[in-house]
Order: C-alpha cells, then sequence, then structure tokens
C-alpha cells in the first residue's frame, strides 16, 4: 500500500496510527500542504478530493477520507479491531471519532485558518482564539461523552480504537495551538496510555519522514 | 426509538433518510435549535454532546453523531442495506459521505455561522460567501469523487446508501444559502432520484411536525 500525506496533517497522523496498530507495512509518500502539493496536476491525478490521506491499496484503489480509509483497514486487516465486536460500542466509538472529526478538526484545518485570515481578514489573535474555542469546546464534548461510558483504559475499552486515532492527533494539535487542555483528566489518560504504544510513537510528526521540527 | 431531532438540522435529516428508507418508526422529538434548547438542562441530561440528533435505542442507549448512528441502524437493522456488501463500496460510500459531513456541513452549522457574525463581526455578505464557498468546494470534490464510480442512479449503485443520506439534507441548505448547483449533474441527478422516493419526502424539512416552513 502507499499512503499519500503529510506530516503535521491530523487526518494523515490518524491513518499512520491505524496501519502502525495493525502492523502493516507502506510507502510513505509526502505531499507538503503548506506549499499547496495536493492542489498540483500529480497530486490532482490521483486524489479526487486534492486532499491527505490518500490510501492506494494494492489493487490500485485510491481511498480518501481518514475514517473511512481507518474502517476499510478494518474490515480488510481485522487483527487488532479497532472497533468494538457490538453494535452499540462501534457506535460509542464513531461517535467519539466523529465529534472530533467532524465537530473540531474542519473547523481548524489550514485551508480553514487560511480562508480567516485572508479573506475575512481576522487578525491572529482571533484567528487563535477561534481555534482554541472549537478544539475546547469539542473536547469537552468528547469528555462528556467519555463520562457516561464504563471506566477504561483508552477512549474505549482496554485496547485502542478508531476514537483513539483520531484523539490523539487532535491533542498534538491542540497543544501547538496553546489550547487549555485541563480539567480533561479521562481524555488526557487515554492520550498518555496511547503515547506509550509503539505504533502511536512511530505514527507522530516528528517520527515522519517529511518533519521539519 | 426516539429521535431527537430539528427540522431544519441536515444531520437530523440524514438520519430522519436512513430510518424512513428502513420503515422504522420512532416518537419524533423536537429540540428548536435557534432557540438554544440543545443547551438547556433537559436535552443536557439526555445528550452528551447536546448537538442533535440524538437517537435513543429501544434499550435505552442514547446514540449521538448522525453517521455513527446510521451504521448502528445498518447493522441493527439490516434491510435495506445502507452500505454496499463489499469493503471497497463502503469506503466510497463512506468517503463521499465524510466529504460532505466532515468538509461542508461543519463550517456552515449554525453555531459557526453565528461565531462568524457575533464573534469575528462579519458582514451577512461575508457570511454568505463563506458558507457558498465551503459548501461549492465540497460538493465540486463530491463531484470528481463521483465522476470516478461507475455509472448509478444514486450516489453508488442502483439504491440509495449512507452517501445519499448526508447528500440530500446537504442540498436543501445549500439551495436555502443560494448557492451554485450548476455543473454537477451527476451529483443533482443522484438528489432527483433519491427525492423521487417516499422515504425522503417524509424525511424532509417541510414534512416535520416542527416545520416552520
Amino acid at each position: 500500500m502507499k499512503l499519500y500525506n503529510y506530516f503535521r496533517s491530523s487526518a494523515s497522523f490518524r491513518v499512520r496510527i491505524a496501519l502502525a496498530l495493525k502492523g502493516l507495512p507502506y510507502d510513505y509518500l509526502p505531499i507538503h500542504l503548506v506549499k499547496g502539493e495536493n492542489k498540483g496536476d500529480a497530486y490532482k491525478a490521483i486524489s479526487a478530493d486534492n486532499l491527505v490521506p490518500a490510501l492506494v491499496t494494492d489493487a490500485g484503489d485510491v481511498l480518501s477520507q481518514s475514517m473511512a480509509i481507518i474502517e476499510y483497514l478494518d474490515e480488510t486487516h481485522p487483527q487488532p479491531a479497532l472497533l468494538p465486536a457490538n453494535a452499540l460500542g462501534r457506535a460509542q466509538v464513531r461517535a467519539l471519532a466523529q465529534s472530533i472529526a467532524c465537530e473540531i478538526h474542519p473547523l481548524n484545518n489550514l485551508r480553514v485558518l487560511k480562508y480567516l485570515v485572508k479573506d475575512l481578514k481576522v487578525t491572529e489573535e482571533a484567528k487563535g482564539e477561534w481555534y482554541r474555542h472549537w478544539c475546547r469546546d469539542g473536547l469537552e464534548s468528547c469528555a462528556r461523552q467519555l463520562a457516561r461510558l464504563p471506566a477504561s483504559t483508552y477512549c474505549h475499552g482496554s485496547t485502542p480504537t478508531l476514537a483513539d486515532c483520531c484523539l490523539v492527533p487532535q491533542i498534538f494539535n491542540a497543544r501547538r495551538f496553546d489550547t487549555n487542555l485541563d480539567g480533561l483528566p479521562r481524555t488526557m489518560a487515554a492520550f498518555d496510555a496511547c503515547m506509550q504504544l509503539p505504533a502511536f510513537q512511530q505514527a507522530q510528526p516528528s517520527s515522519c519522514p517529511d518533519n521539519e521540527g
């Protein structure tokens, strides 16, 4: 398999975690988002959505959208499972993942922050407040969801799931933008538990070949 | 089952379509987003994420996040299926759904548009441009994805899927904000095919008990 991605992209990071948890080898193909390589003709010919990540399967199919890719990997390489065995558990894990991937990250990714500054002429300070507002709001929502679940090492249960694949990159991103992470003990305990695993260490931005520090 | 939702909420509309396609009865419980009922103590006690929709199962479990709810319904009530039978097809359908639910809708929902006006002091005109920019950008991405798939009546294949559950509410919303929908023939053909089905008609905002016209 081949993964087109960018070291700092949260959505790319999610898929790198899933690949590492499953022990699947892949070719790492960097697409420099800040330089706009995702909008270049070469990448547009590969990826219909012009975003990272894009996973190219061994059969040559190009898959997009990180959560869809992770579900595909989980279906085609079931061990270790990234979703619980029962429908209720899967719904809870997907809801946690989507609380991050649909409520926090879309508001705070590079192209949106660029639009705020370039088109809406907001100040750097207001951009930072925007980031932290949606990030904190979404993480508090996750914390309330976690509070209703049985005690667990990771977000849901005793093994990492799709929810952890989404949480960990979001915490990395939150710290880059100085988001307040106080008062989220269960969330941060799950983060810390994940970061003790080699798969999360291998997938993090600083371990990527295109890492710029 | 009970569905807490709001007639105009796109995410609620997605779940109403899925319930209607599967012929599942439910109690319709309106939560008035514009009046902020989702932030009231009564609803906060029910829904951990304080958003709509929330589905309460017959066992009393409360599920959130529309795509997670639809996948749950598909797993617990498999017919008619809302995802293809093979992993590649499921990945394609989920990617289409997520292109809408993660790339368009989060930027354009009520609380974000409110933040633009109240906190960032953008004009009504700039708010409308923001809406149309992200909506058109995301719909063009969907169109490019559709162009790489085999010919189909709906977004993917000859029966409606999760992708159609997401597309149709987004088109309703796009029209409310006067988004240009020209040059998207395959997308709009899928939309038109969906709207010929009773399930989509029953689920639309104008059919809801809390519809305000």
